[in-house]
C-alpha cells in the first residue's frame, strides 16, 4: 500500500496528545509542527508519481508488492544506490533533511541484527521483526529511530550512571513483554511519526545487560512523552510563502516513564554484546543515507550561492567561480563515497544488502567538515544583506516601499520583485533559526566527524598498509595485496 | 564632559521618529532597539569606572580634557593599542560587537583626509571639522559611520549607476550647504546614535565627483529616514535573562531624500581624487579596531566551548583540548596583529597616529577566514544539544519538569540549574538569531577577506620580496633591505 | 601477446641513442634510467602474473585475445574500474607512478576523437588509428602520451606565439605524410616507452590549424631528441637495496626537430575544433587514471606514517590516530570518486567506455589539494629524523657503529636493523629527490587543481542548481529534478 | 670584540677532527660542511657592516662593549625585536635558516635559569655562568644549543629507558667536574660550532635527576664524537653559483662518552625540579626567534613564486594575486606574534627581558602548520617545471643547447639566461634537498606545532575565558577582567 500525504495526517491528527511544545500538551496539528509534516508530505507525494516509480517506491523482498522505498530492505548494491539518489532528490523539494531516512535505516539495522543474534542465541528475534515490518510495509509506516540517549556522564557507560534514565533500559521483565525507562534525547521527526523504533546508541559491556534493549511502539504510546523544539521559519504560516518557509524539523526529548513493550514488539533484550554491532548497523546505514541527503544540501546552498552572485552581479569574478567549484566537490565525492559504499557492500545474513562502511564513513565525515565552510562560501558571495535587509513588512509600507524596492536591485536583469525573492531566500537559509539547525545537523547528525575518525581509526586496514611499507622497505612482510584488492564489487562481473 | 548611560538615553529618547522598523515609524525606546542600546550603555559606564581610567577614557588633544576614548583622536602607537584593549575589554561584557568603535574611526578617518585634502586643494575642511569634532567630545557623544553605500550594479562605478540613488551624492551645492540624496546600508547602530558620519565607500574618478561627499548629521536629521533590522534573543524582556541575552544589535538601511547638510559639516565635497583615501582610511582603522574585538568575540566563544566541554565531561578529551588551543590561536595572532599596527603605525600630517596597514590587513582577514571554523568547534564539542533541547517554558511545566531537570545534567560536579544556564548559553550564542549575525558581521563587518586580499595585494612589497629571490638567484638586483628592515619601530629606540 | 619484462628491455636497449643526460647522450641501459625502467618491469610481470589475471589483462575488443590491461579501450564500467583497481596495486609496487597509465589515456583519447573527427568531417582517421592499435595490442607496447608543449607565454595561444615551436606544429604536409617540429615538456617515462602518442594539450581556434597534430612514433625515430631528467635514490645500485630505493622516474623534453610522420601514423592533422575535445579526453582519462594511482600513493603514505608512528611508540596517541584516519579520508574519496565515473561513466561512438568526467574532476583534485598535506602528515608523526639521520654510510663505519644502532632503536620491539630500514625507508620517502617529485607531480600531474577547478566551472552544472534555488526562492522555475537525477547508472538496472 | 668571520674559520679549521661525515671522520674545512660554515659567515659580515651597528650589533650589559647581538643578553623589548629583526634580516641572505640564533635562545635560558636555581637552592651557577658568557662575548664566540636527547621510546622518562644513553646523563661526580654520557640528535651546526652549549629537554622527575644537566663544552672536546649530515646543492662548489647554492646546513647527532666537564663549566648537575623550566626557556625564546626566521623564509617563498608567477606571464591572473597575499599572512602575523611578544615579555630575575610565552607559540605554530602549505603554493604558481627541467649540463651541450635556451623562455621581457636562472632557483627552493629540510624544519625545528599545542593547552588562561562565559550565562563568576586587560605593555605609557 502506498499512503496518501492525508492518509498519513488523518491518521497523525487522530494520536493520542503526548507531545510537549513550549510548556503545553499539543495535539499533532499544531501549527509548529506543521513544518516538519509537511516535509514527510513529500515522501508520501513521490511514491504516487507515476515519474518516480522505482525510485521512490521498490518492490516489497517480503510480498513483492510495490511499497514506499523508505519501509524497503535493500537486497542489492542498485537498491542503496537508488536510496541515496531518493534522499537527494527528496532533499532538494524540502529545502534539506527529508527526515524520513532514519526509519528506513533503523529497520535495515534491525532486520540484520534480529537474524545475527539469532544465529549466535538460538533465539526468534529476527521473525518477529520480519512480521512487524511486514505490518509495516503493507500500511506504509512512517518510522522514527530513537537512539541517542541523554547519556548524562559521557565517561561513563549506562550502568555506571549515578541517573539510570540517562540511558533507556528495561526495568522489569515480564512473560508478556517487559517494562523499559529513560531518556532519549536529539530525535528527528519524533512528534510526527507513526513508529518509534528504539535501539541501542553504544557498545556495552556485562553489567550493561539491562541496556541493550530495542522495540519498536506507536507513536502516542502510553507512558512515552515527547518533549519537543520545533524549528522552522517566521513566514511560515503564509500563504504566499515561497516553499522553502513551508517546510522545518521537529526534535524531541522522549521520556520513557515506565512503559510496557508486548513481547512481539521486543528485538532485542539483554544481548549486550550486539550493543555495538546495532549502533553501529544503524550508524552505517545512516552515514551511507548522508551521502545523499548532504549533497542534496550542497546543491541547495551552491544554487542559493550562485543565484547571489547573479542578483549581485559578480557571476564572472575568478574567485566566486571558484568557490562555486568547491560546492561540487563536497557533494560529488560524497555521492560518490555511497555509490562506492554499494558497489562495495555486502549481503548480510539476514539478506538485507549492506553499504560499505569505509566508504560510508569517509563520504559522512567529508560533509561533515565541510558544512560550516559551505555556509561560509555563501556569506562571501552573497555579502551581508542577509542579516541587515529590512524585515518583510517594511517592503510593504509606506513611505519606505519605494525607495527599498530600488535599493533591493543589484542587477538590472532581475526586477525587483524576484530580487527581494533571492535576498529572502539568502536569507532564510543563510541566517535562520534553519541555518544553525543544518550547521549543527550538518557536524553531528548521524555521527559527527569525530566519531567517523573514530569508525576508520578502527574499521580501515592499516596492517595491510604497514605491509606495503615494509615491503617497500625491505623488512619480511606478507605483501597479502590480494586481501583487499581482489575484492571484487558486488555485482562481480556482470557489467561486462 | 563624561556623559551617563542615562543622559544617553535621555537625548537618545527625544529624538524625533525617524526609525522605521516592522513596518512602522517607531520611537527609540521601542524595545526592539533596547538591546543594542544595552550595549552602548557599555561604552557609557566603563569611562565612569574609575577602575579604567585611561583606557575607556584619555587626554584629548584639542583642550587637555579627560574624554571618552571613543571620541579621541590617537596621538601614539600606545593610544592604539589601549584602543584596541578598550574593545576586547567591552566586547567581552557585551557578549560580542560593541558597536562604538566605528565612530572612531570615522573621525580619526576624517581627521587625517581632511588635513589631506586641505593641504592639497587650499580648503579648511580640516579646521571646520575640528571645530566639530571640539563639539562631539565636548559631548561625549556617539557616532555611527555610514560608509557602505547599496551600490547597485557591483561592476559599475556610482556615477554609471542606473539609478543614482545608489550611492549617497550631491544633487545641489548651495552657499550654506548641500543637499544629498542616496541609499546607505548594513549601518549598524544608526537608530540609537547621536551622530551620523557619513563618508565615501569607494575609490571615485572625475565622472564620479559628485559621489564625494562626506558630512555629519544627527541621528534624526530632517529627510534622512532609517530603515532598521533589529537582531536579539527572545528573553531579552526577562529581567531574569543572563546578561548575553540582554544584548543585541540593529543595522539600518538609511534612506537620504534631498537632505540639506549645512556648511559646517561638510567635510568632503566633490575631491574625487580622495575617494579611495578616506573609503581606506576608515576601512583600515576599522580593520585594527578588529585586531581587538575579535579576539574579544574569540575569547567568549572559547569561554563557551571551555564551558560546554566541562559540562559534557569531556575536558581532558585530547581533541577537546587541541580545539581549545585554535581558539589561542586565532585571537592571539589577531591580537598580535594590532599591536606590530600600532608598533609600525605612523604619524599623519594631521597629528593622529595610524596603524601600518598591512598589519592592521593580514590581522583582520585572520578572523574573517575563521570566524565559521570557531562556530564548527563550539558546535564539536558543544554536540547537538543547542539545536534540540526543549525551550525554556518546557523546563518549567509539568509533568516534564522532573525529568528535564535530571535530562539535562551531564557532569554531576553542576548543578542542574547551572547545567541548564550553560546549555542555553550555548544555545543563544551557538544557535539564535546573533549566531548568523557574528558569523557574517565576523566575515563582512569592516572588510571581508577578499577585501583584504585585495588590499594586501596591492600594498604588500613583492618587488622588495623578489629582489630577495632574484638576488639568491645571481640575477643583478637592488638588495635594499633597508627599506623595510631599517624601519623603526614607531617608538624609536626610546625603550631601551 | 604478453611481453615479459626481459623482452620489453631486449626491445629498448636495441634502440638509438637519442636521449640526452647530463649533457651527454646515452644508451637507454644507462644507469640512471634503469630504476624507471624496473617500474615498467612491474607493468609486464603482473600480467604475467595468474593471480591477477583479468585485473592486469583484459580481453581485446579489436581481437579477442587477451592482452595487457594497458592496451586495452575499456568497454565497460567493470572495464574502468579494473583500470582502477590495477593502477593503486602495481603503484603499491612502485612506491609511487607507475607511469604505464598515460599511454592507456592516450589511446583512449585518440579511439574517441577520431571517431569523433570522421563523423563529423568525413575523414577515415579511426580506422587508420585501430589499425595502429591492433598492431600496438598485438606487440604489448608501453606508450607514453606527449601532451604539455613548452607553450611560452601562457596568455597566448600557439598561433600569437613569437616562437612557433612553442608548441608542436605541422610544418609541412606531403602526400604520404607530414612534417612537424617543436617542444614537448615534463613527458614522464618517454626516454623508456616503445612508443610517443603525440596529442594536443589545449583548445585551438582557426588560425591555429597547424598546432592541430596528433601522431605516434617509435621512441627513437629519427629528429627526435629526448632531455632526460631521471629522478633517484642514491642508493638505487646496492643490489641489498630496498624495493623503494629500485625505483625512479623520468620525465624529458622532447625536441622535434622537422620529424617526418608518415601517414599511417598521423590521426588529426588541422582539425583545430576537436583541439580542447582531444586534450580534455585524455585528461579527463588521465585523471580517472590518478583516481586509482593516488590513492595507492597515500596506501604508501599512510604505511609509512603509520609504520613511522610504531617506531616512535606512539601509534596509539589520540592525534597520531585521528592524523591517520586522514589518509583513509584522502585515498578512498579519490577512489570513491573513480568508481562513481565509471558507474556514471558513458559508451561514446567509437564504442569506448568513457569515465563521467565530474567524478574524475572532483577525484582528482582532492587528491591535489592535499598531497603536500599528506606529506605534512608523515612529517609531524614521524620527526624531524628524516633530514638529521646519519648517512647509511655512519652505520657502518667504526668507532660510530655501535652507539649509532642503539640511538636508532626507538621501540625495543623493534631491531636496530629494522628499526634502521624503517627511518631509512622514512627519509627516502619524506625527504629525498623522489619526495619533490612526488610532490609536485601530485599537484600537477594530470592536470593541477586549478585545472580541475576550471574544469569544473564549465561543466558542473549549476543552472540545474539554480532552479533548485529559485523553486525554493518561490520563483518561477523549471524544476526539471529529472534531467540530472532520472540518469541511469551506465548498467541500469543489471543489478537487481 | 666582534670576529670576522676569517677569524671564525681561522679557530674552526684547526679543532682537532672529531666530526664523521659518511663514515669518514674529518676536518672541519670538508667541502661538505662549507656551505653551512657559510652561512655562520654571514653573522659575522652583518656584524662589521656599519650599515647594521645597533641591529647586528648590542652594547654588552655585562662590560657595555659593543658585541655581536648573538651573544647579547636581551634587556628591554626593543632588543628583543632587533634580534627579531635581524634574524629576518640575515635569513634574506642565506636563504633561509641562519644557524646561529639556537646558541643566543640557549644563553638565555642559561642566564635565567641559573638565577633561578640559585634562588631556591643556594647554589651559585648563575656567576660561575655569567663568568663564562663574559668570555664568550669578548671573544665573539658561535654556540650551538645541543638540547634534544635521542629519547628512545617516547612513552618513557629518561630514569626510565632501558638504554640509558637515549639522554645524556650524569655518570660520576667528582670535585672539579662532572662525566657525563649519552647521545643528542638533530643538532643544527654543531659541526662548526666554538661551543657547545648542552641543556635538558623536557620535565623531569626526582628519579631522573641525573638527567638534569647543563653545561658547555668546545666544539672539540674529548669523548664528543659529532656524526653529521650535511643538507647542500650539488652546485655548491662552482665559483659561479648564484648566492642560494653557497649556503648549506649540517645536523648531527652526538654522542657523548664519559666526557669530562671542569667544574666552571657545568651550570645545572642535578636540580630536576628545574628540568621542565630549562626546557622551556630554551624553547620559549627560540619559538621567539622562528617569529623572526620565518617570515624570513616566506619572503624567499613569496619572493620566488612571485618571480615564477612572472616568469610564467601569469602574475596578473586572479588565482595567483590571491595566493601571493597568503605570503604576507603567514609572514606577518607570525612576525607580528614576535612583537607582541616582545611588548608583553617580561623581566627575569637575572635582568633577561625575556619574550611572553603565549605569543611566541602562537607565532611558531601559525608558521610550522603552514609551511607545507606555502611550498604548495610555489609549486602551484611555478608549476612541474622544477622536477622536470633538463639539468644544468643539459642547457650546456650542444646539439640541445639553441633548443633549451629557446625552451626556457615563457615571458619574453625575460632574457634566457634570465629565465634560466629563475627556474633554476625555483628548482634549488621548491624540490632540491634544501627543500626537504626547510620543510620538516618548518614543522619541527624549535617545536612542532603540537608542542605548541601542548604548551598552549596548559598556559594559555581558559579559566579567565569560562569567567566570562560563566558571567554571559548570568552563572555566579569572578569575572576578573583586570588579570589580564589590565597587564601593560612593558615599556608602560612611555610611548605617549
Amino acid at each position: 500500500m502506498l499512503r496518501t500525504k492525508e492518509q498519513y495526517r488523518e491518521k497523525l491528527f487522530s494520536m493520542a496528545p503526548n507531545v510537549c511544545v513550549g510548556g503545553k500538551m499539543v495535539r499533532r496539528d499544531d501549527p509548529r509542527l506543521i513544518p516538519g509534516i509537511n516535509v514527510l508530505d513529500i515522501t508520501f507525494d513521490l511514491a504516487q508519481d507515476p515519474e518516480w516509480k522505482g525510485l521512490a517506491t521498490a518492490t516489497s523482498s517480503i510480498n513483492g508488492e510495490e511499497i514506499n522505498r523508505w519501509a524497503h530492505l535493500p537486497q542489492t548494491p542498485y537498491d542503496l544506490m537508488q536510496k541515496q539518489k531518493l534522499i537527494r532528490l527528496a532533499a532538494r523539494r524540502a529545502g534539506g533533511c527529508i527526515q524520513r531516512c532514519m526509519g528506513h535505516d533503523a529497520i535495515n539495522a534491525l532486520a540484520i541484527c534480529t537474524k545475527e543474534i539469532d544465529m549466535d542465541k538460538g533465539t526468534d528475534y529476527h521473525q518477529r521483526f520480519m512480521n512487524y515490518l511486514k505490518m509495516y510495509q503493507e500500511n506504509d509506516l512512517d518510522g522514527c529511530c530513537a537512539q541517542t540517549d541523554s547519556k548524562g556522564d559521557r565517561m561513563k557507560r549506562p550502568s555506571q550512571q549515578s541517573d539510570p534514565d540517562a540511558y533507556v533500559h528495561i526495568v522489569e521483565e515480564r512473560k508478556d513483554g517487559i517494562v523499559v525507562s529513560g531518556f532519549k534525547m536529539s530525535i528527528t521527526q519524533a512528534a510526527y511519526a507513526d513508529e518509534i523504533l528504539v535501539v541501542p546508541t553504544r557498545a556495552l559491556m556485562a553489567d550493561d545487560r539491562d541496556y541493550a534493549v530495542a522495540f519498536a511502539l506507536h507513536g502516542d504510546w502510553e507512558g512515552m512523552t515527547m518533549v519537543t523544539r520545533p524549528v522552522w521559519l517566521r513566514e511560515k504560516d503564509d500563504p504566499a510563502a515561497p516553499p522553502f518557509c513551508r517546510y522545518g524539523v521537529s526534535d524531541s526529548v522522549i521520556i520513557f516513564d515506565k512503559v510496557f513493550v508486548p513481547k512481539e514488539r521486543v528485538f532485542m533484550c539483554g544481548e549486550w554484546e550486539f550493543g555495538r554491532r546495532i549502533a553501529m548497523l544503524f550508524a552505517d546505514s545512516h552515514r551511507h543515507s548522508y551521502c545523499g541527503c548532504k549533497p542534496g544540501v550542497s546543491d541547495i546552498l551552491c544554487g542559493v550561492t550562485a543565484l547571489a552572485a547573479e542578483a549581485n552581479g559578480i557571476q564572472k569574478a575568478a574567485h566566486v567561480r571558484e568557490k562555486l567549484t568547491e560546492f561540487a566537490g563536497t557533494a560529488e565525492l560524497a555521492y560518490a563515497a555511497g555509490i562506492a559504499a554499494a558497489v562495495y557492500g555486502e549481503k548480510t545474513d539476514s539478506g538485507v544488502f549492506f553499504p560499505n562502511n569505509i566508504y560510508a564513513n569517509v563520504g559522512r565525515r567529508h560533509t561533515g567538515e565541510l558544512i560550516y565552510h559551505e555556509y561560509n562560501t555563501l556569506t562571501e558571495v552573497a555579502g551581508g544583506i542577509s542579516v541587515t535587509m529590512p524585515f518583510a513588512e517594511d517592503f510593504e509600507c509606506e513611505p519606505c516601499r519605494e525607495s527599498l524596492m530600488r535599493f533591493i536591485v543589484r542587477n538590472s536583469n532581475l526586477s525587483a520583485e524576484d530580487s527581494l525573492k533571492i535576498w529572502k531566500l539568502v536569507e532564510n537559509v543563510g541566517a535562520s533559526p534553519m541555518t544553525s539547525w543544518y550547521e549543527i545537523a550538518g557536524v553531528h547528525g548521524g555521527g559527527s566527524p569525530i566519531m567517523e575518525t573514530i569508525a576508520l581509526g578502527i574499521e580501515y586496514d592499516y596492517e595491510e598498509k604497514k605491509a606495503v611499507a615494509k615491503y617497500l622497505a625491505g623488512i619480511n612482510a606478507n605483501l597479502d595485496d590480494s586481501s583487499w584488492l581482489k575484492k571484487e564489487p558486488a555485482f562481480g562481473k556482470k557489467l561486462e
